[in-house]
């Protein structure tokens, strides 16, 4: 671990606040770290000469700690924290409330508070935090009133009453944790510092957490690309629903980021996001025990046919599949199962099984090479001990080195036997379907640990034209760009058709004799939005009509709107939408994330079906290339139908460019190609709206 | 209930092959019967004069019980059902194994039990059953290790592992049970028949069960309809997916339906499918306890932020959504909660909340006419004690008379608490989306128990007609029907184009005069399947080009084939496909439920994106109109992207009428109009395949 690791092994902990006032935060803080704590504990309180016995002293500036504990009221929490970073501590918690979750007096405290810790390098926890854990030293630095069991999960969590909750529960469940912090308001400290420094502590296998934001997107995104090459993340986000965002939002204070964007954020990240505390908990438990599979085949053993059906529907709603076995075992178990069973998976291995046919199965099971792992899968039988299964999985699973999950069903009789599975990271469920949960888990991080991650593709643009086109919405009061920006795409290499803006007839004719075939005009100005409602567009307009079109446009845009600013008329080669696909490729700035890429076919696709995927940019190929891959409607691209495939390799090419357009330029607040046309020869960006910032230019 | 509820309420049972050898079903059954039913056992076995002290008859004939369980070998099983009903033992329930799930000889033995029950009427649960349990008089007949814990839930398994997995867990988990029926093989009773039954029993409030089939998919719904009015039947049908229908299959030795009719049909049924184990007590557990809510909106009352915006996340996922409060209740929150709390939904108590601010918030919030519903959900504290708060949300259930479900998070401190809770009907959660499961269970079945069936609407066809352009198949190998049969639609009142089919160019020529516009012309040929491929149909052609276009597409199937079939060429009017939209209307026959309708837009959107929806027919007018409502791409129908709506009431007939048509004809096997083209003056069908079965004209 890092720097900020030093967070969690302090030698002296010194308490600002420290009391031993009934029902005060300062009092459970000093009793949680009396208790367990196996370095020393500093009391600081101008008013006592001793708390709880251990002597106290006036300033956190005698206290000679290397971790200080703010319980402080507000007003003074502050500077206690300053002259915490005078004495040269460096880990501060700054459990006292009242900063910026409190309005515009503590919004500024707040502000305050960064720029002290900022001011002495601090690693600042906090504040609003129910405080920190660790439990290879026994530290309870929280006033929370449960201490953390040992284990190997480390926690964060961005509500202080759920890690409370959550540690009643676990010490119940058998599980355990190695930190464990509450994040608070995050002014200093957040997600991304905890995961880097995890990721580097051999002592936490699995990080999960609850957040209700994430402060830096592409940050997180990179800490946690590099810490999932070894430690799976699994987190509960929420906020997911427009309620729970609008909830999140008013619970936190912060602008929510659109949902969009943190699932594609997460999923860009490597990070497993799990959709309730239930499946953060069922995931973590099997990656931090058991071992990653080879393939995502899995036996399932049981005494029982109807389970082992159950079994098989939640395999098939999972990622995983049923091993088809080897002939080998196929030809041990005929030999040894009875004839009324079944030796195909799910293996029935029938109601009068007992424990050494449960065994056998297992064990020729786990040793053929077409199963990544097993379920072992019993209904309570009277030949059947429980005990004695649960210890020959335990050894099975050592054994074959391949994960296995168990469902014995049943209640009082399955406890002890749930216990010694337990005991061996092995979680044991009633519901069959948690079992597979679990396996799924585990299959998903073997994914991610695995991942190579290409950097994006640096293509030669034309960067300073681009700069220029975009400046011409300074000193404007409309700040939007429409097909007067098509020369942006192209000084970024995005094909468009063959034509040009010009502001004469003459001109337009010169345009429209370089194009084969017949053309489309379009009146080109800010002021007019709905250029078809006014006749504002032509289509199909053979050379010899080019001239007249020309004048009717600009008469039809005078009549409309005597002062609009017209800057010209776009002639432009058609594009023959029949044989192509019509695709959008859209960018806008998330709060959290920032440039947000958006794909996915155009018309009722997008506007009906909502058939579209996200991606944080900057992206690499593969990224993009993805995105042409998951939407519902991929297939049209694929030539569905009998039709051509289009150029998907343009598609793909098309929106890296664009990512690197937007990442480029910060000041690109929004942009949509739309259509960006796709046939079997290449793609074509036909129109192109944008908004820019001018102030970032 | 009715008098198959006998089964449950005998006097006498006996007990042919009772026996005391160890380890035997015999004595299993006679052990769990002596242990503790109220009534009388008779042990029948010819080979000792009495079983644990209870007096033995050498036959059942002479045992005057009024149940017979049976467990005797499956070679002398059926004498021993004969003999029963011989005696007038109305109630059977046969244990024995080794009869239709174990090959031809079971299978043929399996048919002579059922023609034995027939015979003497008998109620005949299994064989290949574990058994049958019902609380109230005490009566375990199963070999099953467990007895139930009385309760109002009645439990049916086709797996009878299941059911002693599910009754270990259930005692621990304080659930009870009126009946608990292991159904067996099905040879005669089946789930339809248990339905029937618990839906007059008073003492049962919720059926539950787990299925690997239906035997009689009509059947089924028409007596779930009639229950579920009252009653709510929750189920697990499993084989959802492709792995878990081979994996049943396998099983029971059935041919599976597919799940899209199992979905429409428990649909249709009012039945609530479970996903899992998990999901199907969790619903159960409340739909047996609490009120149905007046409405979706759910108030949650939390002391704690983060865990309420994880519950207000669930609720989005759900059918629920967060109650917005009357100015009454904003006013009282604001009046008594503390100003950093939240009084908007969901209202946050703040940590420090003892059990007075809780209970008054939870007091004041199920006293709001926009509250439905309730969640307490709270995070352990100093102040709070979880004992009190569990007494008290008790109380305001029971006072305001609305669902409330709780999740008192935590381990260890939460247990007392859940055990009030659980006593009273209201089961606690650590994970809230498992509380809002339960309170969507609820809205589901106050919606379901609140339908009105219509009747399917009976129009005024040509039955005749129809009858005599099927027969068309008799005596053909092939049994497939094409445009020639658009008659067929014709005499059910489904708009086809204008047209005919006609043999000769003149004729040709007559038909197309008739016709508005230009006209199709195809080949009509039972021998040539494609006939675009060889030139056979042709578009646009006007009046005067009639006589040669019949000339040359009867030129060009006689050079493809020259003994083809040839019944004529079709002449039909254009339909305007640029301005409607092409529908898919089709029928399969499922081997449980019968004629399944699928509807879907043609196309990409049934091909590629999937996107249909299936009913059992015969359907009535709302359940067509559901089907034009659900699929995703409905809002094509209704007039998106500034179109004009389509014909929807004209696909809504189609619907009817095809559902008509195939319930009348059980000789039509499958049946695709594609397209139905939608306008928005009409529908019209232009081309239809169909297979037909002579047989069952």
């Amino acid at each position: 671990m890092g720097e900020l690791s030093e967070l969690f092994v302090p030698r002296r902990v010194a308490v600002v606040g420290a009391t031993e006032r009934e029902g005060s935060v300062g009092r459970a803080i000093m009793e949680n770290l009396i208790d367990d704590f196996d370095g020393d504990v500093v009391p600081v309180n101008p008013k006592y000469d001793e708390v709880f016995g251990v002597p106290a002293v006036a300033g956190v500036g005698e206290s000679d700690a290397d971790l200080a504990i703010i319980v402080v009221p507000p007003h003074i929490a502050v500077d206690a924290v300053r002259e915490a970073g005078e004495a040269g501590i460096r880990n501060v918690v700054v459990i006292t409330a009242g900063f910026g979750e409190t309005g515009s007096e503590g919004a500024s405290r707040e502000q305050e508070l960064t720029e002290v810790a900022e001011a002495y390098d601090l690693n600042l926890v906090g504040p609003n935090s129910l405080g920190v854990m660790s439990t290879p030293t026994g530290m309870n630095a929280t006033f929370g009133p449960e201490n953390a069991t040992p284990g190997e999960m480390s926690f964060m969590s961005q509500s202080g009453a759920f890690i409370t909750a959550v540690l009643d529960w676990a010490n119940d469940q058998g599980i355990g944790f190695k930190d464990v912090v509450s994040l608070g308001n995050k002014a200093v400290l957040d997600e991304a510092d905890f995961i880097d420094a995890w990721g580097d502590d051999d002592d936490t296998s699995v990080i999960i957490g609850y957040l209700e934001g994430i402060s830096e997107g592409r940050e997180f995104i990179d800490t946690a690309r590099e810490v999932t090459q070894d430690t799976p993340i699994v987190l509960v986000k929420s906020g997911r629903t427009d309620a729970g965002a609008q909830a999140a939002s008013s619970h936190t204070g912060t602008i929510a980021g659109s949902d969009q964007a943190y699932e594609a954020g997460l999923e860009q990240a490597g990070v497993i996001r799990a959709e309730s505390v239930q499946e953060l908990f069922d995931a973590a438990r099997v990656l931090e025990n058991q071992p990653l599979p080879d393939s995502d085949d899995v036996a399932v053993i049981t005494n029982a046919g109807g389970p082992g059906v159950m079994t098989t529907d939640a395999v098939g709603d999972s990622r995983l599949s049923m091993a088809s076995f080897t002939d080998e075992t196929l030809d041990e178990f005929s030999e040894k199962l009875p004839e009324e069973g079944n030796i195909y998976n799910p293996v029935d291995i029938v109601g009068d099984a007992d424990n050494e046919r449960f065994r056998n199965a297992l064990d020729v099971a786990l040793a053929d090479e077409n199963v990544g792992s097993a379920i072992v899968l019993s209904c309570p039988t009277a030949v059947l001990d429980y005990d004695e299964l649960a210890a020959d999985t335990v050894e099975l699973q050592e054994k074959h080195d391949k994960p296995v999950a168990a469902c014995f069903m049943g209640g009082e009789r399955v406890k002890p036997a749930a216990e010694v599975l337990t005991e061996a990271g092995i979680p044991n469920y009633f519901d069959p379907a948690r079992a597979v949960g679990g396996l799924d888990a585990l299959s998903r991080f073997r994914d991610i640990s695995g991942r190579e991650y290409d950097e994006p593709t640096a293509f030669d643009v034309d960067e300073e034209r681009a700069r220029e086109i975009l400046s011409a919405v300074k000193g404007r009061d409309d700040t939007r760009l429409g097909v007067e920006a098509m020369d942006l795409l192209d000084a970024y290499g995005i094909e468009t058709p063959q034509g040009d803006i010009v502001d004469s007839p003459e001109e337009a004719l010169e345009v429209a004799e370089d194009v084969d075939g017949d053309v489309v005009m379009k009146i080109v100005s800010p002021d007019i939005l709905h250029k078809s409602d006014i006749g504002g567009v032509k289509v199909g307009i053979p050379h010899e009509e080019v001239f007249d079109a020309y004048e009717d446009l600009i008469t039809r845009a005078r009549n409309y709107q005597p002062d609009a600013n017209i800057i010209g008329v776009q002639v432009q080669e058609m594009v023959d939408l029949d044989s192509g696909v019509e695709t959008i490729v859209g960018m806008n700035r998330d709060p959290q994330f920032g440039p947000l890429l958006m794909f996915g076919l155009g018309g009722i696709f997008v506007e009906v079906l909502e058939d579209t995927t996200f991606r944080v940019a900057p992206v690499a190929e593969s990224e993009a290339r993805e995105m042409t891959e998951e939407i519902d409607s991929a297939p049209l691209l694929r030539g569905a139908r009998g039709r051509d495939p289009v150029d998907v390799d343009g598609v793909t090419e098309t929106v890296q460019r664009l990512s690197q357009l937007v990442t480029d330029f910060p000041a690109i607040l929004e942009l949509d190609i739309n259509p960006l046309v796709a046939t079997p020869d290449g793609v074509k960006a036909v129109d192109v709206r944008l908004t820019v910032d001018p102030d970032q230019l």
